[in-house]
Order: C-alpha cells, then structure tokens, then sequence
C-alpha cells in the first residue's frame, strides 16, 4: 500500500490546502457542527458569539454578512478574523463577501437557500435534542424525479418514509406536503430542516404517528409570488404531486390523512391551497408567514377577500379540518400582524391554533414548528 | 393574493440581486444545466468554450480557476466576463478566486468535491443520453444513517433501489458497493455521478440486472491514505456497512451478488478490499485509480507485494471473481502505468477487463466506467 501513500500525495497536499482553516483552538471555541473537513472555525464562544478566522494572506478586504456585515480583520500570519456579536441560536445563513461579491465559505458546509448556494452554520442548543440524530429507529429520505404535466418538466422531489416503511408493507400512511421558503428548494426541510430526525424522535417518543412526509419543490413556476404562481403551484400540488406520491407510495389518500404545511413562502402556498382545496386536505400549518403583514404597523389582513367565506362563513373550515395551526418566531417582524390576524379569526368564530417559538424568520422556529404540528396532526 | 404580493416584495428584490448575472444570451451561447435561478452564465460556446460573466462593479481582481488559472476581464457595466480555452465535454470541477481565496460560484451548482463545497459545470455530450433523466422507470435513491461501531459515531449513506423495489417485495437484488474519490464523499456518486440515472436508463433497456447500489462515505478514517485508513475503510465497508444494508434491504448475502467499484481514491479502496476479500465479491472496479502509478514515468507497480499471491497464484481471484475491472480516462495521467499494470496482470495469468474513456481524471470517464461496469456484473 506504500506506492497508494505516493500516489495520494498531491491529493493530500491539496487537501491539506483546503484544510487551512483547521487548527488548534483556544479551549473556550467549540467548532460548530456545520464545518466541514473538521474545520476548527467558524466555532462559538461561550457566550454564544461566532469567531470567523480564514487563511487569505493575499487579500485586501474580507467581510462576512450574517445579516449585519462585519469587516473581518487581518492578522499577522495571513489570517482574516472576526468575532461577531452574541448569535440567536439555531441555524443561520451567511456569506463571505470578497470583491463586493456574496459568496459561500468553503469552510461551512453550503444550503441551498438565498436563491444560490450559501454557507449555512448551526449553533447548537443547549438541553435540546429533539433535531438531534439519536439512537431511535429511523426513516429515510427518498430521492424521487417525476415528470410534471403542469410544468412540462422533470422535477424532483424529496419523501420522508417512517421506520418500518419497508417491512409493514400492509400499512398505509398520512401524508404531510410540507413546502420550502422563498429562494430555497427541496433541500431546505430535508436539510437545513431536519425533517428526517424530527420525525423519527417523534415517532420513537410516541408523540406524532408514523407518517409520509412529501418535501418537494414548491418553485413550480417563474412568476414569483402573483396569483397565477400561486395558482400554478396549487396545481402542480393537486395534479401532479399527490397523484405521484399516492401511486407509488403506501399513502391513504383521503383528505383525513393528509396535511399541508410550510413557512414564510411555503406556509403561504398551505395556507393558500389547503383553504382553497379543505376537500382535500385535513390539516394545515401555516409557519412565518408574510402574507398577514411583515411589520407590527402593516395594513390589516384582509382574509375575507384573500378566501370568500373564511371570516363569514368558517364553519367549511371548521368542518373540514382537524387542525389549522399559524405560528411565527417571536423576534419575526411577522408575529405582530400574525397575531392580529389569529386573533380576527377567532373573534369570526374561526378555529385556529397557534404557538410561537423564541427566534426570528429563521430555521430554528420552523424546525420547532414542524415539531409542534407533527404532534397535532392525523390524530 | 395581493397582500403576498406585497409582503414577498423584498424577498423579490433579493432574488433579483442573487439572478443579476442571469440576462439575454448572445444566440451562439446555451446556458449549462449546472447553473442555477436560470443562470445564463456560465454558457458554453458552438466551439465548446465557457463564457464566464458575473457582476461585480465594486471589484479590482477577479479570476476564474477551471484547472487553468484565467484573470477575468472587467466591462464597462459592472459585469466581469471571461472565455475559456474549449473544455472538454463533462463535468468539471471549479472556483472563482476572490482575494485569493477559492470560493464557489453562486452561479452555478455547488457539489462536495476538493474537500470543500466546490462549484460545477457539467458540457453536456451531443448525442449521449445514458446520464440524461428519461422516460422510464426510475429507481429511488435513499439517504440514511446508521451507527458504526467501527468509527464510533453516526454515518450516513445514499442508496440507490432499482425501479420497483418497493412493490416486488419477495424479490432479492444484488448489491455493488460504490466508491468516491478523494476530497469528495457520499454525495459524489449521487449527484456528479448520476448514478440513478444511469442505472435507470441500463435497466430499462435490459443492460443490466436490476441491482441495489450502495453509495457510502469511504472516509472513514482521518489517516489519510495510509495502510491503517484503508484498514479502517475496509473494516467499516464488511463490519458496518454491508451488515446494514443487508438487515435493512432485500440484498442477496452471498459474494456472488456482491460487487464492489469506486474512483480514484475509491477505486483503490476497491481494490485494496476486493482483492483481500475474495469470499466476499464476485466483481471488483477499478476505475482511475492512481494505485498503479499517475504518470507515464512511474515506477512499476509491485502487485505481488501488494496483493500476496496475485500474480503467482492468480487462480484463487480468478475462481473466485466473475469480473475483474480496469478503466481510465484517456488523457488521465494514470493512462499509462494503468495499461502496464493491466498488462502484467495478464501476463501473470489474471484474468481482467479493461477499457479507456475519452477525458481525463474527471467525471465523464467515472460516469462512463459506472455505465460499463454495471453492464458487467451479476450477469
């Protein structure tokens, strides 16, 4: 095997090059989970902020945008440095930003997320496990392509099967049709979510039953955000997907098992297609949503005009699903108009459940909403 | 619908910022399908070069890593643009150098490979189609995790399941182990690899058996490429891996419907394992690997020392392997000393295939050997 050592020679060299980010670090750093390649940075302080250190001796400037922009600093040795402040915990975007230009770290691993891949990392939470992979019997992620008549186009999509999908082959499933934000794809709940690990503690601890839960890709059209996007993606839903995903997977497939939820963009695509379509669906989460206002003083949501009937007649509704479940991070600059809008369905006689998570417009709110709505489904 | 019009806006406008480089091409020049957001850029020329273009108006020094350093060049517009030599056809690897730093492009696709998250274009080939998607049955590919008490900690793997793997459930398949190269990991036969297509497309027209494929993370030692790491790489594969598989997948259990390959890196752990544990596989593929030598000058590879017996008892491999596979990419370094060892392996009286592909130590001769190989075993 002497000659294999040679030979991988000038590999190793080069991965020792990209490597240069690992080192020793001072005992009070804890590298986070989301390096890659046993990078020692980025890593957070016991005090919850995040140092950035790279290796970029020949550069002039290196910023680094975590939603505020830092100028990182330059050390002796060829190193670039930044200490941030305190971090919510939970995961977070970012990017380098060199020559003007937003790009991802090759020292974090990168998400699809922001319209193009970024850096992502994850700050852990202390006493909390339940996105934690543990040593319960787990489902799979299933990578799955279909052809979309809606779309004209091979699309792809990504099906959480539970623990024992493969052997209970007498057993059906409820299916969750869980939706992506606005500038993310079908990764996002199967990564950056952890939609796999969510379930399988859940389903281990007994608190959600064993379910399907579809993450596909909500981009089903290039109109943006308009009626006519929103319209195609409720077809591409009805006409392509569940069709798809009841054919080839063990699903029941009446509306008591099935469900609809995403967030921000995502949980406007449930809200718009589960309240349109209560005939087909049994549940509908609806996570960080913009569409009741962005900020505490937007103009009051107009329910009524955005589904006839809702505020006037809620009893279709209150019939037709076991759930219908808002929530919002509570730094989310959406939790003021959300709440006003919870709270004018329920003086309508509306039946809606709501929760809030510490966080903003981030993935740590949503994953505890999935965690919320996973308990209070198909029951 | 308005109102999520509205409340989308700014998340427009930061989609619009990430799809600036996305513009009318010039009639001569296709956008590659490895850009994202409907990219336009990179585009590939009538005469097989890429055009680069990015805007960066607050840029001094941009350049472009695709094997060859190139300097872009800056236009009156803010955009920097750059047209490359003619490339080969296939998937390459490359960075954009920001400050000096080697970063991926948000342009285009990002895939686990140089050790880092590193950018992509895949040129497709005029008239090939057994990587495209078809229209034909397809296969899944499964994401999962499992515990390895060999390196102690949680793992993860792809699984590839051929077309009708969840309905014919009192069916068996053959399993092939498949191997990344170095820097890269269990994404790179998934993703770059096209391996579900690939299968999918061999299946449906009857070229090969319909199999399972176990696409692994063959770093299972921080060693590097030393004889401990591919101690640790083999122990991992039949103590870890091939117990799993074979508890949670209709496998068959014998060697005859074992087969194991890889690239590079990987193809020497194919060899290492596949040829020290003949009562374990009935095939072994070896595609690129630097084992043999990376350059015409290189020293005669001493087999014998390596593999005890191989070349004064070949009889015990040949009884034992129903195929005994070689391949390289034509213009790969490791051509030469490939073909020497091949020839001394015949020589000695072991038995092996072999076969070259156009390229060089990149993807398209992988995609090529995978395609070759699968046609080869269980048969």
């Amino acid at each position: 095997m002497k000659k294999l050592i040679l030979v991988c020679g000038v590999l190793l060299l080069a991965l020792c090059a990209q490597a240069q980010f690992s080192m020793q670090l001072p005992s009070e750093l804890t590298p986070l989970p989301s390096n890659i390649n046993k990078n020692g940075y980025p890593a957070v302080t016991e005090d919850g902020r995040v140092v950035f250190r790279l290796r970029a001796p020949g550069a002039e400037k290196v910023q680094l945008d975590l939603g505020r922009l830092y100028d990182m600093t330059r050390e002796e040795n060829g190193f670039w440095t930044v200490t941030t402040d305190p971090q919510e915990l939970g995961f977070h975007y970012y990017s380098l930003v060199l020559e003007g230009i937003s790009v991802a770290d090759p020292a974090s691993e990168s998400y699809y997320g922001m319209g193009r891949m970024a850096s992502g990392i994850d700050i852990p939470e202390p006493g909390v496990d339940f996105y934690t992979l543990q040593d319960v019997p787990h489902g799979t992620i299933r990578s799955e392509w279909y052809y979309s008549e809606v779309t004209g186009s091979w699309r792809h999509m990504n099906v959480y099967t539970p623990p024992g999908y493969d052997t209970a082959t007498d057993t059906r499933y409820p299916v969750m049709y869980l939706w992506h934000g606005g500038g993310e794809d079908e990764r996002g709940w199967a990564v950056q979510g952890r939609t796999d690990i969510i379930l399988d503690n859940l389903i281990a601890a007994g608190q959600a039953v064993p379910m399907i839960v579809v993450i596909g890709n909500g981009n089903a059209s290039t109109g943006g955000y308009t009626d006519d996007a929103m319209e195609t993606f409720r077809r591409e839903l009805v006409e392509s997907i569940i069709p798809y995903v009841e054919g080839r997977y063990r699903a029941y497939t009446d509306a008591k098992h099935r469900a609809i939820s995403g967030l921000s963009m995502g949980g406007g695509q449930a809200y718009y297609t589960g309240l349109r379509n209560p005939e087909l669906f049994s549940a509908i989460g609806v996570y960080s949503s913009g569409l009741f206002g962005r900020s505490a003083d937007a103009p009051a949501y107009d329910a009524e005009s955005e589904i006839p009937g809702l505020l006037t007649a809620p009893e279709r509704w209150n019939e037709a699903l076991d759930v219908f479940y808002i929530s919002c991070g509570q730094t989310d600059p959406r939790i003021e108009p959300t709440k006003k809008a919870v709270e004018r369905f329920r003086e309508a006689g509306l039946e809606v459940q709501f929760n809030s998570f510490p966080g903003g417009h981030e993935w740590l709110p949503w994953r505890k909403s999935l965690h919320d709505f996973a308990q209070r489904i198909f029951k």
